[in-house]
């Protein structure tokens, strides 16, 4: 297992086939097995060494990708540093993983400069950009065109293959090593799982490249010999251009980014009849939301997949039949769906003992796919990765079919007069009112209840709802308690972080001014 | 990686679905999982320890599977022997391997008295029959009631999965070490390749279950969540019954099963509306022969596998999509598609060196699924796994697209008048011959040429060829000097091997009386 097999496999069985298509740039896959081989040479070149950290800071591109090949066949380690978070955070994760190289395209080379300026391990700095190259940066396509191609050093197996950061949001990032052996095992599975075995299929690169959730989809795809479109950044009239432009077949998003499409109705005017596939993730697509796209896009299945950096990423997936609204299979639609192939999947209780079916604990996972560790934290480590078990912090429950339901963050998790309410389940309820584009739920303080169940609603464009007509809807599909005490609408987006989930820490903040909340 | 893990995923997913059908027999996954813990407790009881090896020789059937899964449960080392083999050959694997447990069946009750006579490590006899326990051998049934279930020992990645002896046609067997993760990782790639993954699939294990053909296709199968159907051993009428009583969606046969089953018609007259895939391997099918299989199976997908016990045994996939005789995707049929996702592939000269693609060499083969070793021969060790590259053993060529033409055993290329001749590129002509049922191509002495082809060919019932018509047709296909000199019509069945591989060898006799061959 190693991740560049698949690069000489496509090379041996579709040489002439369309490897990237970035812009304007196109090549084969003959061509890219050469040009990682030659980028590979040019990172020996700037003694990068066996092991050795190469961090890179861009925008989704085809030399990104290069990127991603390359540094494992020169023998070093990838460290993708976060496109949202501050230059604080990312020198923070570039000196903690004691990267020597960092290389940066043209929207961040600015960024790249000052964290060189400050960083205590960085020792190149190589601009990936089509300008002139900025002061103190070598040129991507001189090193690589001056380079000669290299035979791969062979890191495989147990060999780190990444570090990826993650938890910027929640204090110090934490470095997650994750092995050839773990992100393999975890992409092969999710093949399977996501059947991305089409001769001719495209994947379109429209998730952020740094996020292990666009990376495991893309090694799925390079594993199944597939070709790869890139847009520089998720953009909704970007994504659909791309699909017509170069007939994408498959494609990821998190809810988030498929709500946006929708609100900007950009599939109705586009050509996306290539489309067969939308994986996605993050997070559990709200009904409304997922009934909108199903009916903007017949005959697309849709997928499912939950994961975790943790576990490079995959724990489970929701596959194509259980979108369904009616029939023997429905019911499962606010699932994370079952266990992937190689997964073992558990419910634990505090003590970490497996709690019966049905009753709610921490998801605890384990399979070959589970993180070496986190670098240089051996007590996180031993806190999270215990006896081989990945303890995922996330809460759920098994029914009786085995489908995972998540239910919140345990920070998010709502304590209304005694009842634990999982917001994630209200918000499925909310969104069962035609009017309502967008929602998200919090607990507020409430005198009476301890936590008041709130909801902050963006309606459609056009749309009109009272606050009482959506309680009403709500209390349709789920308990009393459950149900908003009271609705707050607003017109501008909601706050995410950078893998697209709802921050929901800066929408509870003001309420909570003054007052003490277990978690937050 | 661990071979219990999908019986414990099976058994969290889907605890009420049919997980096996055997006879009049049928078991849930729950049930299932349960009987393996309990098999696991009866070897434990039996002072099998951790490493142990607990050898097998059996008919097809559900006990079969659980003992598959209960070994490894229990700590220890399968070894499934040949039910092809005379009891001097099984003897001598099982005291090769050091086993100290068989289990046996009705059908190998006998044998099993007779081996235990015999051997050197044996300690126990389990009889997995129905009848009466013939004396000496321990209940399969009493057993497994009187154990109470242990926990799964935990055995997974490089641990050793099983010990599978192969060769024993051509001298003494060797027998093939396999870990946990040698086989989960070519399992999980025949999965993918092979479109494993659909809800509700049923496979018909018709090929013996001592072979690691069926034992990827069970585990591909079990790795999906599909359920299980037995029949005690290969016979057309039967595959055909199972298929329409148990609504079977997958099958596995070798090419010569496939003719059997034309031959018998059986096809025509059972309703195998349920099948979906049909897979082949052990040898390319003969074009002749795939025609009227396709023709008789409208519908049914068709995949070639071509592997190999030392690769646990993927190597590589002939997908459906080029089962075709025209179009963009025809010129594959006689190949054996490409490397499987896992795995990389090269053709070497007799320095190992890869040779220019289009080149005739050795097959060569590295991935995680390639074997640790043979048990206690470090020579033949060595001599095969060369620096993680398994030598085959077989010749072959790529092509430009990277499909590999395997142009026979080495041994059985004909060498005519200077020219090499590849005797399956030989056989693909001759059944392109409307009449022609079966053929087998050999080297027979020639003053003239060194070595002439010869063919030997079964004519399908009621039809006539003459020697000329079928050389005539022949002539269409393939250039002149690859055509039969000379043909023999026989009606009897071809000699073949446990793997359902042709015997060449001994065909080949009757006509090197007196002469003397370089290979036999």
């Amino acid at each position: 297992m190693h991740l560049t097999q698949p690069i000489r496999r496509s090379a041996q069985t579709a040489p002439q086939m369309t490897a990237t298509i970035s812009g304007s740039r196109q090549q084969t896959f003959a061509q890219l097995e050469q040009r990682i081989a030659q980028l590979a040479g040019a990172l020996q070149q700037l003694q990068v060494q066996t092991g050795d950290r190469v961090a890179i800071l861009a925008l989704n591109s085809d030399r990104y990708f290069e990127y991603q090949f390359a540094v494992p066949w020169a023998g070093a380690v990838m460290v993708p540093l976060n496109i949202r978070w501050s230059v604080a955070e990312n020198l923070y994760s570039l000196d903690d993983s004691g990267s020597s190289v960092l290389l940066a395209d043209d929207y961040f080379a600015a960024t790249a400069q000052q964290i060189m300026a400050q960083s205590n391990s960085l020792k190149h700095c190589i601009y990936m950009g089509d300008g002139d190259t900025p002061e103190g940066m070598l040129h991507y396509e001189t090193l690589l065109a001056a380079a000669a191609p290299v035979a791969d050093a062979g890191r495989g197996y147990d060999d780190l293959l990444g570090i990826f950061y993650t938890g910027g949001t929640t204090g110090f990032p934490k470095g997650v090593m994750i092995s050839h052996t773990n992100f393999y095992t975890s992409s092969i599975s999710a093949a399977c799982g996501l059947d991305f075995n089409t001769q001719g299929s495209r994947y379109l690169h429209a998730a952020p490249m740094f996020h292990m959730a666009d990376l495991a989809m893309s090694f799925a795809a390079t594993i199944s010999g597939n070709s790869h479109v890139f847009i520089p950044a998720f953009q909704p009239q970007a994504v659909v251009d791309a699909i017509a432009e170069h007939q994408v077949t498959d494609l990821l998003l998190v809810p988030t980014m498929v709500s946006m499409m929708l609100e900007q109705g950009v599939f109705a005017t586009a050509d996306v009849s290539s489309l067969r596939k939308l994986i996605y993730g993050a997070s559990p697509m709200p009904q409304g939301t997922l009934r909108d796209a199903m009916a903007a896009l017949p005959g697309v299945a849709f997928y499912q997949a939950y994961g975790q950096t943790e576990l490079a990423p995959m724990i489970s997936i929701l596959r194509p039949e259980y979108h369904v609204f009616e029939g023997p299979m429905a019911g499962k639609l606010c699932s994370a769906g079952q266990a992937g192939s190689i997964i073992e999947l558990r419910i634990a209780d505090e003590q970490g003992n497996t709690v019966p079916q049905g009753t709610v604990g921490q998801v605890v996972v384990s399979g070959p796919n589970a993180m070496q560790g986190y670098w240089n934290r051996p007590e996180q480590t031993a806190e999270t990765l215990i006896e081989g078990w990945v303890y995922t912090g996330d809460a759920g429950y098994l029914d009786e079919d085995g489908f995972l339901f998540l239910v919140d963050w345990v920070k998010d998790m709502i304590i209304s007069g005694g009842e634990n309410v999982f917001s994630a389940e209200v918000e499925s309820a909310v969104t069962t009112h035609p009017a309502v584009h967008e929602v998200a739920v919090i607990g507020i303080p409430s005198k009476e209840w301890g936590e008041a169940v709130h909801a902050i609603v963006r309606l459609k464009p056009g749309e009109e709802a009272s606050e009482q007509d959506i309680i009403d809807s709500c209390r349709e599909v789920v308990a009393g308690y459950k149900c908003p005490r009271s609705i707050e609408f607003r017109e501008q987006p909601f706050p995410i972080t950078g893998a697209g989930k709802l921050r929901k820490m800066d929408l509870r903040k003001p309420y909570w001014d003054g007052y003490d909340r277990a978690v937050n």
